[in-house]
């Protein structure tokens, strides 16, 4: 596929957060936006041109989209795959389905990792609670036992620590197929986002230390506890993710930091929470690096020119977002979204740190 | 006036390239926009809320722009005056009236200027051909005859080289109230973004060295010819030029350097092209910084952390600006518009000077 034209149409399936700040990026570098939401009130609508609000498998919705669009990406990995695969027929689709399919069934997605020797925490797919036994003997210590689909936010995960019965952890997941992990012990998390364009350049972005709280993430440090040779080591691994599955786009990869090394914990085929404050400290953020990766653009320079601290603002914790501006160094994002549900993204907050 | 809370809306009078980075930067912080213009396919329209379709004095649209806003700006000083104040009874709106009518009329604005003891180029009002004739005399050399309203990009201007006739240069602005400035022998052109808040902080931009060419800015480089002690000159005249005014919101100041030091050219009540550069370096770009000031938010830091040179896309100049980003250290931003007509402002391109 060739650069798209300026004012050509980009087509976002998914109207949270993240395609409202693809959507800003898209709209800076003059493309038109159009948006596949249930919602027509989504975050994404204030800022685009267009919202069909329809389910995201919706067929004729998804034709609407193709129609309407030069090219079309994907905010979230929930997606399903088969439809967008009917979709990559008619319009570009990027981050391409084959990298989707691999991000969002665990199982997949580990054997893809250890396939190309990149570590991961020890595994084994477990389809009910005969091998979820099984398997928690072999793996001899305290695991989590996960979805093999649809976990985001520390959804779809429980902790396995006695040696049985294990059947209401396994009901409690709902009875699916699922991945039990070896619980690793790790110093502490840290992702790196990353971008491969069509021309198959590669730029990462330096390493985030992460915190979770409750499964979400709580607080991104850059550089954090991240030393020169771990960032290294980081951005090699994402980059040969990248290439070992022809991506084109923004990627989020996690990591464990352990005193053995990286472990990967998973791959997020898309702009990555974790990656919200390059808008605030790189010359190019996350989401028009990834505009330009999937409109055929040369990939923009992903330096960053100071040390800084991105914090989620969750639930009722948006309500004190605009006397966070006191601080003349923070960049604040809202999202735009009605209600502060308990959990829900609501913006963020990123704080230089002066040397 | 207290700060704007979470999801209000900002009502931006004008849907031009400016009221677009307005209401993006308006977004960004969780407002919702409404736009005043004639056009309902203007530049803004694809990032804001809502577009009230309707020529800017139009009373009965101002009413619905107060009605949905809490509060209103304007993004071009050509807006009339009577209107605006009939709105401010209604809704808070800022730069105030009054800044806008300093701001419209060259004469009343060169008065105000040396009234607060900052120098301009020597000028005269002329109402007719005679005072033409008698200013000229009076100034002795090369001088600019400018129309007092409404010009901007250097429409409305004549230049004055011989003693007589001036009925042609008077008739070609269209025999309407004029001032006649004394050409200044400049060596370089600056500006200074400056901003001041609703609680009387100010924050000033570095000045930029602009280049015009047929009238237009071409070329703003940061810092150019400017030197340490012209620019903090600079930025404590327009500093007061902004109290003196009881201001609120981001100010444009275009300056002569001459060799007697500097001349006030003309204020700007409103984000200014020569800005635009701080989207790419600085933390808080223009757009951001005068939307905090009218939410009645604390300004955000001013500071940059690289050299630059902003250059304007001009018409035709746009259809290239994709091949722009070739250079990684190059941020582009496209207005989104439709025909690329002849001097017309389609997008603009910040490059890093890296030292």
């Amino acid at each position: 596929m060739s650069a798209l034209s300026l004012g050509a149409t980009i087509g976002i399936i998914g109207g949270g957060q993240l395609g409202r700040m693809l959507a800003l990026s898209a709209a800076r570098l003059g493309f038109r936006v159009a948006v596949l939401d249930p919602n027509p009130d989504c975050a994404a609508a204030q800022v685009a041109n267009q919202v069909i609000a329809a389910p995201y498998d919706d067929p004729g919705a998804l034709g609407r989209l193709a129609d309407a669009s030069a090219v079309v990406t994907y905010e979230f990995e929930n997606v399903a795959v088969e439809p967008l695969r009917a979709l990559a027929a008619r319009v570009p689709v990027f981050p391409p389905p084959q990298a989707l399919e691999v991000a969002q069934d665990r199982v997949v997605e580990k054997a893809f990792l250890n396939g190309i020797g990149i570590p991961t925490a020890e595994w084994r797919a477990v389809d009910d609670v005969q091998e979820l036994d099984h398997a928690f003997q072999e793996l001899g210590g305290d695991c989590i036992l996960k979805t093999r689909r649809f976990g985001y936010d520390g959804k779809g995960q429980a902790t396995i620590r006695q040696r049985s019965p294990h059947a209401d952890a396994f009901e409690s997941l709902g009875s699916v197929p699922a991945i039990l992990e070896k619980k690793v012990p790790f110093e502490f998390e840290l992702s790196v986002v990353a971008a491969r364009g069509q021309d198959g350049a590669v730029a990462s972005y330096d390493p985030a230390e992460n915190v979770h709280s409750l499964g979400i993430l709580k607080r991104s440090t850059v550089p954090g506890r991240v030393t020169a040779a771990l960032a290294a080591e980081a951005g090699d691994i994402a980059a040969r993710i990248l290439e070992h599955l022809d991506y084109v786009g923004v990627v989020g990869v996690e990591f464990f930091a352990t005193t053995n090394g990286l472990l990967v914990n998973e791959i997020a085929p898309r702009v990555h929470n974790s990656g919200h404050w390059t808008e605030a400290v790189c010359l190019v953020s996350q989401f028009e690096q990834h505009v330009r990766a999937i409109a055929g653009l040369p990939l923009g320079s992903a330096a960053r020119h100071a040390d800084c601290v991105m914090e989620n603002l969750i639930g009722a914790e948006i309500d004190g977002a605009l006397a966070l501006l006191a601080d003349p160094d923070a960049v604040l994002h809202v999202y735009g979204k009605g209600e502060a549900k308990p959990g829900r993204k609501m913006g963020h907050v990123t704080r230089i740190v002066r040397p």
